[in-house]
Order: structure tokens, then sequence, then C-alpha cells
């Protein structure tokens, strides 16, 4: 059997763990699979002593996740840590200097220096592979880099939150408010430790950006998705959309039109039949939109141990049999500069508001839609019992532009307290 | 940028057809992805003249797909014509000889022969990939070998002849028996030229046994997997599925235990909302379970111009991007002669058949049933108007070979009519 292949692993959190144990539990498959052994030469991690219930005594430790990166035993440093910057991207920027491969789940730091990274790897002959970054245990990365890497892409879609998903569905199943739910999955660990990446939504747009530069051949725009998150959604917005047949995700779309690139991640009201309107808990979907291949759905588990691990071990395992691709799947430096563009496709909404309960409030809000060109579907006024009252109103197909024109219009009917919910609906 | 790659193109069907226009419409998409131009130098089909709406004049022809194979300007040959011997296999063989890579879409040719194929390629430092020839448009062969490499696979399941799909939801949504949905089929083109590779099971079972091998590293035993096809399936049974909340799927299902390599592809009456369940028409679905990443869905069209082009371009760029990996994931020779086992695990089966309506029928099967150890859940006998009853059962789990067992029995009761139906339910 030829050369093993090194790696230096820095995080030993949930996924460095489960990496360790993947690569002392399958090392003959692994072996068998690669043509050569996968084998870890050193780690590194916050705390030395603490008991991770692996066996960690063959390998060498490093304090500093930068000399890991840069040991002359090492091939492959695999980047479990997190965070856009400071010693994940230190310790990058020092593998890829000394010209070794990088495998990554940290969709952060791609979404940010996405592109520097790229191209100083490429100039250095050195990879960067992050399968593990965008929907956990999904061969997303892979299905559309390699796998429909003979289309035009039209669209990507998904449900890229376990979290985010999490809450929802716990809400719903369980009828409680978005702040009780909220603490349950903070103490169940669920969340990010500055919480609003997950229910912000900027942890599904940081995926939704990577997934968009491969699928489109543009640089990562992360700043240009349009984000929403789920903060705002209420016990009784998933009542309503229930009521009606529809479910509540935080689901992102990006796509290339003439005018530029969409990218948007948002809650919208899916139909609770269809395939993402029947994803509970942390569950991911990505759909992939080829022009010959069609749709293309993929589901699996967002997060967790394994199914992360499993994905860092795919970008491992390609690098040990040789496979060796661009970052975003061409060139960096080929990588066009992406024109952001509004999404503006048509679609109902559904919009929540509150009114004080005076003769005519109803009129003005609808006064309001009519003029921004919204025609109403379905409008209804809720039991209340104060001076105020709960309003739930779904449109015909509208443009957020136009929404956002009527939105501007509530506040100056004087009627409408506080700020209106609005949701897209997808028929997806 | 740097040499072409190029290919010689047998087969110029639709999918055939499929992939020029790939090719011609998106050479600068392809180019970019795989660092150098992918090119047509010449083609091969049984008829020259035939206009297929898309433009040849720039590409050589042969009439003999092993002259194609192994001309000095063709550095992959794409078989595209199918048929388990015959041209495909003297071309593939060709062209393996002359040390060129193999891109095909013929599963009958690899479930035959793939091992032999697959040593003499990898003997000759060729490649033989498949993309194509397994669920259409979805990258799954892509997602196993690659995706899900750091696994030890514990199931492959899946919905993959698009064909029987079609006819089963036709024959519910349409309420037609099946051999009028299945004529209809055949005047749509639906069908193979042997039909019994669609409706027995076949073409479906061929795939299982390829995926069987990439996921548990042994050699492909196409004659080790238990088939039955949709041919006895009536429209009643459909009906009774129906109300019981069930569909019926032509379901393949391989998995590896202590005794050997389960395969078996069946009609099985899977729960309607499940996303099998709700698999409409010629979709496909491959569930992959490994032992870290949980179970992964692919949903996508499973035949058609499109979608398989796309699939054969896959593997065309990961040639042009210098992916060179083994047929099977790993090295044919490395591949166990797998110990066939029989599928043991329990499940509820649902019973059709027509009894002699005369005193003590009922009981007879019934006793036969209780005497395999099989309990009943639920038992009806349907309104008839002459002398034969039929009789619907719905057992409790049990295994295949205590329904065996049964089956054998009821014959010897002298009170059955013809034979009865036995349909595995899954509750995926």
């Amino acid at each position: 059997m030829s050369t093993p292949l090194r790696l230096g692993l820095a995080g030993l959190g949930t996924v460095g763990t489960g990496v360790v144990k993947i690569i002392q539990n399958h090392a003959g498959l692994l072996a068998a699979r690669a043509g050569r052994p996968v084998e870890i030469s050193a780690v590194s991690a916050r705390t030395r002593g603490k008991n991770r219930g692996v066996d960690l005594s063959d390998y060498g430790w490093e304090d500093d996740p930068v000399a890991l990166a840069t040991r002359d035993d090492v091939d492959v440093f695999v980047e479990l840590m997190g965070g856009a910057d400071g010693p994940a991207k230190a310790a990058t920027e020092a593998a890829i200097a000394a010209g070794k491969d990088v495998v990554t789940a940290n969709k952060a730091m791609l979404a940010t220096h996405g592109q520097a990274l790229a191209e100083a790897a490429e100039a250095r002959g050195a990879l960067i592979r992050f399968e593990a970054a965008v929907a956990g245990g999904i061969p997303v990365v892979k299905a559309l880099t390699e796998g429909l890497a003979g289309n035009r892409m039209l669209r990507v879609m998904g449900v890229m939150n376990g979290t985010c998903n999490y809450i929802l569905t716990r809400m719903e199943n369980a009828g409680l408010p978005y702040a009780e739910v909220f603490e349950e999955a903070s103490a169940l660990g669920y969340l990010e430790a500055d919480p609003t990446l997950d229910v912000g939504g900027i942890d599904a747009g940081h995926k939704l950006a990577l997934l968009a530069s491969i699928a489109f051949g543009t640089r990562v725009a992360f700043d240009h998705v349009e984000l929403e998150g789920i903060e705002r959604i209420s016990i009784d917005d998933i009542r309503h959309a229930a009521d009606m047949g529809f479910r509540i995700k935080l689901l992102g779309v990006a796509q290339m039109t003439g005018r530029g690139l969409e990218q948007r991640m948002s809650p919208c009201l899916v139909p609770a039949g269809s395939p993402l309107g029947q994803l509970e808990n942390a569950t991911n979907m990505v759909v992939l939109e080829g022009d010959a291949s069609g749709q293309i759905v993929l589901r699996g588990a967002g997060a967790g141990e394994g199914p992360t691990a499993s994905a860092v071990m795919s970008d491992v395992l390609d690098i040990a049999r040789g496979i060796r691709l661009s970052t975003f799947g061409q060139p960096a430096a080929t990588l066009a500069a992406p024109i952001p563009a509004r999404a503006t496709a048509a679609a109902p909404y559904y919009l929540r508001m509150v009114l004080q309960d005076k003769p005519g409030a109803l009129a003005k809000v609808a006064t309001v839609l009519g003029e921004a060109g919204i025609s109403i579907d379905r409008m209804r006024q809720y039991d209340h019992a104060d001076t105020t009252a709960p309003v739930l109103i779904v449109t015909h197909k509208t443009t957020r532009d136009a929404l956002d024109h009527a939105m501007g219009g509530f506040a100056a009917t004087g009627v409408v307290v506080g700020h209106p919910v609005a949701i897209r609906t997808e028929t997806l």
C-alpha cells in the first residue's frame, strides 16, 4: 500500500471527535477506498486534558493551530474550529502558505474570505474543500460541483439551517411561542454562540452564498444575500399558515437572471404536504435545478457528529484518492464578480398586522395595498379583547418591491400598530 | 487553455443527442469548469442519415462502434448504445484494450460483465464510469462512491425504474387496469424493446446490484437479486393499498448483514404520505444509509434526454478534470465475492387471493397462515357475484420464509383459485 495521507486536525468538538472516530473505526475501509491509509498525525484544540471519549494518545498535540497546520507530518489541515476570522483563518492561511491542502466545515470563513483564500490556495497548488460547510451530511457541494457539472444551473434552493427548522417545527408541534422554543434550543446546545447566526438566517445565508458561487461561476457574495431571520415568526403565524395548508420554513433561493444574481434567505410559506413542508427538526433539504438535469432534491441530516464528520471525510477521501478540484468548481481567478439583483419574481404574500380598533382602519390598509397594485386574496380580522385588532391578509401574486411600497404606506395610515409581518409563499 | 478532451460517441438516441446538445450549447461553461475544452471527435449510430435535430457535420462518422472506440483522436469512448452484450460490449472492450476511458449508461452490460470489464480497465489504467446507468439525472453513483466514502454503508434503497413508477401511478390516478396502462406506456415509447426488463424489475435490479457493489465493496451480483416485477399488480391491489393509506412502488433494497448480502427488488406497500409514496411518474428516489451520515435521500428524473445526458456529462467532466476513480469505488480486484443471503427482516404483508365460495374456505386459509406462524391483522372478503370470492388479508409482521411456507400451503387447501398476490409493506 502506498504512502499514507496524514491529517492535522484542529478543533475537537462534536465534528472533530466524529472525524477521529471514523478514522479509527474504519481504517481498513478507508484504505481500501482511497488506495492508501488515512492517518491523523496531530491534533489541536482549546483544552488538552478534556475527556472527549476518543483515544488521542497516538497523535501529536499542538496548542497553536497555526503550528499544527504547518507541521512537516501534515499533508491536509482539517479546520473544524469555526469562526470567520481569528485562529481558523490564521491557521488556514498558514496551511496554504505551507502548500498544505485544507478541508474545512467553516461556512462563515469561506462566505467572508472564500475568494481570497481560494486564490491563495490555487496560486500555491493547494486545495480548499468544504463539503461539511453546507447541509451537514448531504454531499451537496459534490453534487453541484461535479454531479451537475454539465448543467447551466438555473436555481439553487434549500432549507439549510437545522436549528431554525427545529425551532419552527417545535413551535408548531408543541404549540409553543418562539421565545420559549428559543430557550429550549439554547439549553439543548443547538444554537451557535451568537444565536443571531442561526435565527437571523446568517448561517443559512453563508451556505447559500457558497452554493451560488459554484452554481453560477461567480465570486461568493454573502453581502448581497437578502437576509431575513425567523425571530419575528409567531406561533400565530404558524397556526394561520397551518390553517391554510402551509408550513413556515427558512428557505434560501439563489438564481441567475438577466438582471443579475438573486440571493435571498427568508421565512417562506410552503405547502405542508410538499417535500419542503414535510421537513422536520434538523433535517436539511437542498434543491439543485439544472437546465439538463431538472430538479435534483437532496435530503439528510444538516448537522450532528456523524453527518458532518461524514462530509469532512468525503473531502479527505477525495484528496487521498488524488482528486484535485478548484474550491468553487473553477479557478477562483476566473469567477465573475456577480451583479447583485433584487429578487423580483412575484408570489402571494402572507401579511399579519395589528390595527387600532376604530372605524375605517381596515379600509385604510386595503387602500394602501390597492395603491401599491396589490390585490387581496383573503382578509380576516380576528377576535380581540382590547383596543387593537389582529388582521391576517393573503395577497394575490405580487412583487417584493410592491409589497415594500405597501409596507411603507402602512405606517402613514396611523392605524397600524407596530411592524407588520410579511412572509412570501413558495409553491415549489 | 490546455489540451481538449476528445470524445467518441456511440449511440445517437435520446441520450446521445442530449449529450451532443450539452457539448454544443455549453462549450464555454464546460471548458471553464474542466480547465480544458470538451469536444466530440466522431460519432457512431445504426443509421447515418437520420435527422436527429443536431448538427453532426463537424464530427467524424464510424459505422462500426469498435472502430470509433479505437480511433486515435478519441480519448474517451462514450457508450450509449445499450444491451448487455453485442456491439456495446465489443466496443467497450476494444476501447479498454486501446487504453481509452469509457463512460457508459449501460446498466445491463455492467450488471452482467462489470467485474470483468472493470478488471480489464484497471489493468490497462483506463476508467469505466457509469453515473448515467443508475437513476438518470440523480448523481447517486458519485454521492455513494465519493460523497459517502467515509461511511460503512448500512443500506441502499430506491425506486429506480421510472417506467414501472409511471405505470403504477397512472393506474392509480386514472383507475385503469395494468394491461391498458402497459399498452399506453408502450405506445409512448416508455418501455424497453424487451418490456420484461422494465416491468419484470430486471432493469431496476441491475441498478440495485451496481449500487450494492459500491456500497459494500463486493462484486456485482445481479444473479442474486431477489426479483419480482409489477406484472401481477392489479388495480384492485392499488385500490386496497390506497384504502389503507399506502401506495405500491417497485422498491429495491440492498443491505449487508452478518449472514451476507441481501438484495431484493419487488413491489412494496409504502405509506402514501412518505417521500417514497409521493413519487409520481418517472421520478426516481434513492436512499443511501451510512453509519455516520444517516439517511441521505436523493430525488430526481430517472430518465429522459436532459437528465441522463447530465449524468453522462458528470463522468466526462470528471475525466476532463483529471479525476481517476475505480469503477466500483475501489480496485475491482479487491472487491469481495458476496455471500448472497435471503432477506429475512420481518414486515407486514398484504395478501390478495381468490377463494372458492364454499363453507370453510376462509377457515382453511386462516389455518395455513396460523400453522406458518403468521398472525392476521385484517381480513376482508369482498362482494362477489360468481362462485369465487376475492379475499384481502393484511398480516402482522412476518418473514418472507414464513410467508413462502404459507403460500405453498394455500395450494394444498384446494380452495384457493390461481396464485395469491403477496406484497411486502415497508414503513421507511
